[in-house]
């Protein structure tokens, strides 16, 4: 499945969300409408912004409300990783230099935090206080989940329960929200607001987990970034807590960690993992949150949204990417 | 005028915001509470709370609303040190330890991001979307002003002009804020709201003009930072660009810029600084914002409210710290 299909009904409308984004550059500042256009242009599948529309349409489908949520989702997430990209030094992201490689440390925080302030006016811009507070509860959320994140680094001793919980918060909930916003813009029934956000909870979960399975097995080309870059930074996700389980005395992991960044034994550790079952074992939990997304579709009608929320599962769990 | 009794009506209100704010320390997740902790604890005047506060003395006083208000600003307010800090890697800020001497660079930006979301839910409690779009793009606004101060540091080309422009952006927008908000919440009318804004907006351009002298002539012990902070990190502020004006050929600033964080060319630029009559010149433009405030107070009606206004902008003219 194509991307450039995949969104179905919604696919046009994408393009008022990418307007309204691209507006930010137009600023007197020229020096930060070009930090903004190099932040910008890395932007990526569009996903999050599709789900907000895509929700949308099991109500009174309200474009002039859902553009800007769409937007705001898609600008917080794109915030996030600017500041991630302060925090872990990473040179590149999606194959372009970061902010970070480019900016200094100082400017790109504050960046962050102006497309942080940004995605925050396009919530209020929707008029509705539910949504701004989902909005403003989410952030706390996955700001939440990357503090964890960061305070359970290098520590071996985590739980896979424990990784799923972080993931929930960092990723899943934003994947949430963008439904739950579109089908409370558009005032769908509370039963198909709860159906949306259930699906958009597990399809974030499968999404995160694809993406920690193809740190481990993916293409750097396809990728852009190095494969094994997150037990490079010392995150443990599934794939790699699963190697440990099987290998709890001697493990490459333990050795990288005790010695930090050795390349060796990240080699050993990457090469462990895509030899063994541990990445059929992880799709495998992928497909079980894919699974219960599906269930959730089936409270909604069967229209060409609905159609397209399954398609984007299928193509969640087949990405190379 | 001790601090305590300066707020006058709202006085005892203030306990009200300080317990919002400490509510946010209650967290199931420890290491997180006791992050809070650290940055929480270093709250300093609490004078933008109890701005917010204030305006609301001149319509219907909604302490329901102005809390969720006042709360909002001060956090945002802290959330910005806490970035801020990430950026500068100062060591020390109102006498304590910053967030980023104790936590990783990486804990640092999330922490503050929880924050700037927090204080955007607090904003969202109002219920009001013409407040809650304030507040996002006065944060816009401040993160703004914070890039160009970063990207003219040590730029000697900069004017005088473009230095009121940076802290009206900096510093002035979240006293306009507090104080326009305070106003909208309770109703207050058209001509009040405008003229508090106003107020607001010039008394932070009086506070920041201050804190900038006494960046110079202040004393460490009071300030709880080094004396010359600002050139060490090589931000210009009205001392350093007076002091640039007078000796554009042979000045301790170039020489310190050209070699970058050499104590003896700040000691230099902080005596002569110190030794001429610029903290009176930089002084009488602070009193000239301070003029303006007091100005925009004539059109409020005579209450204690009003009162303690007076009172404020005369202590932002006095305070030594």
């Amino acid at each position: 499945m194509k991307l450039d299909a995949l969104y179905g009904p919604v696919q046009q409308d994408l393009d008022l969300v990418e307007e309204a984004i691209d507006a930010l550059r137009d600023l007197d500042f020229q020096p930060m409408a070009e930090m903004l256009d190099l932040v910008l242009a890395a932007r990526g599948k569009r996903l999050r912004p599709a789900l907000a529309l895509l929700a949308g349409k099991f109500g009174r489908y309200r474009l002039d409300l859902l553009v800007p949520l769409a937007a705001s989702i898609e600008l917080l997430h794109t915030a996030t990783l600017v500041h991630d990209d302060v925090i872990d030094n990473a040179a590149t992201r999606r194959g372009r230099p970061t902010a970070n490689s480019v900016l200094r440390n100082t400017t790109t925080v504050m960046l962050g935090d102006y497309m942080f302030a940004h995605a925050a006016d396009f919530a209020a811009c929707t008029g509705n206080i539910e949504v701004i507070r989902l909005f403003s509860q989410t952030v706390m959320t996955i700001a939440r989940g990357e503090i964890v994140q960061d305070m359970t680094a290098y520590d071996t001793r985590q739980t896979v329960r424990q990784y799923l919980q972080r993931i929930a918060g960092k990723t899943a909930s934003l994947f949430a929200t963008a439904c739950q916003g579109g089908a409370l813009l558009t005032g769908a029934s509370e039963d198909r607001v709860e159906a949306l956000k259930d699906y958009g909870y597990n399809l974030g979960m499968a999404f995160q987990i694809v993406d920690d399975i193809l740190d481990f097995v993916g293409d750097e080309q396809e990728m852009g970034k190095p494969v094994g870059s997150d037990l490079t930074q010392g995150t443990l996700t599934l794939p790699s807590l699963l190697l440990l389980d099987r290998y709890p005395k001697s493990n490459p992991i333990r050795k990288l960690f005790a010695r930090r960044r050795r390349q060796e034994y990240l080699s050993q550790a990457v090469e462990m993992i895509r030899q063994s079952d541990i990445p059929r074992e992880s799709y495998q939990m992928a497909e079980s949150f894919a699974k219960e997304a599906e269930e959730a579709l089936t409270a909604l009608p069967r229209n060409a949204a609905r159609r397209t929320l399954r398609d984007i599962l299928a193509y969640v769990l087949e990405r190379r990417s």
